[in-house]
């Protein structure tokens, strides 16, 4: 093994890849925001408050293991959410202060855009 | 022909499609946002003020002719932009308006994002 090589961080395959936070891109975002399952998802855990974390199975989203998985990961690689695992349970959390301070008000009016449509 | 028919509107051809305003759906206002060349197009469109036109020529996109005819076309299927023929040019505006009413502060928010991102 070279020893100038960066140490791999990943702990038995289970720590997941994200973007640091300037390497969060604005098509990325709009992108992973551009469908109403994610929307509800990033809903749900904004209304949680700042820092909270669920897990996979706490949404019940109405969709197959493997495409939910799929939406988390969409999610997860634009910016937009944390995960980590915490024992057998995937944990997610809003990336709000890092989506906050590169993009002041973007998830604030997507949401409330996401209410307004829901409450036609 | 059938009297009760609704008497098409097209004439020659000429009249594009938009989606009432109640009919745009934040979900494909997203999707359309999530593109470099579309934004830069709608940062142009709002920079030249409520109401003005401009025609698809005067944005000089570094794409094909079809490539930037198929972005306007998703620009305006998602109700961003009312496309209007006038002799033989493509003219563009803005729905600021309508966007305002549906999602209060979106495209700002989106717009400001877009100016911040370049500005990194």
């Amino acid at each position: 093994m070279n020893p100038s090589s960066p140490a791999p961080v990943t702990v038995a395959g289970r720590t997941l890849d994200h973007p640091d936070r300037e390497r969060i891109r604005l098509d990325q975002v709009l992108q992973a925001l551009a469908d109403p399952l994610r929307l509800s998802v990033l809903r749900r855990l904004a209304a949680a408050g700042p820092g909270a974390e669920l897990s996979c199975s706490d949404f019940d989203l109405p969709v197959s293991k493997s495409t939910s998985t799929h939406h988390f990961r969409v999610l997860r690689e634009a910016g937009l959410i944390a995960q980590t695992y915490r024992g057998t349970a995937k944990m997610n959390a809003l990336r709000g202060a890092d989506l906050e301070q590169l993009f002041p008000g973007l998830l604030d009016a997507v949401l409330a855009a996401a209410a307004r449509e829901r409450a036609r």
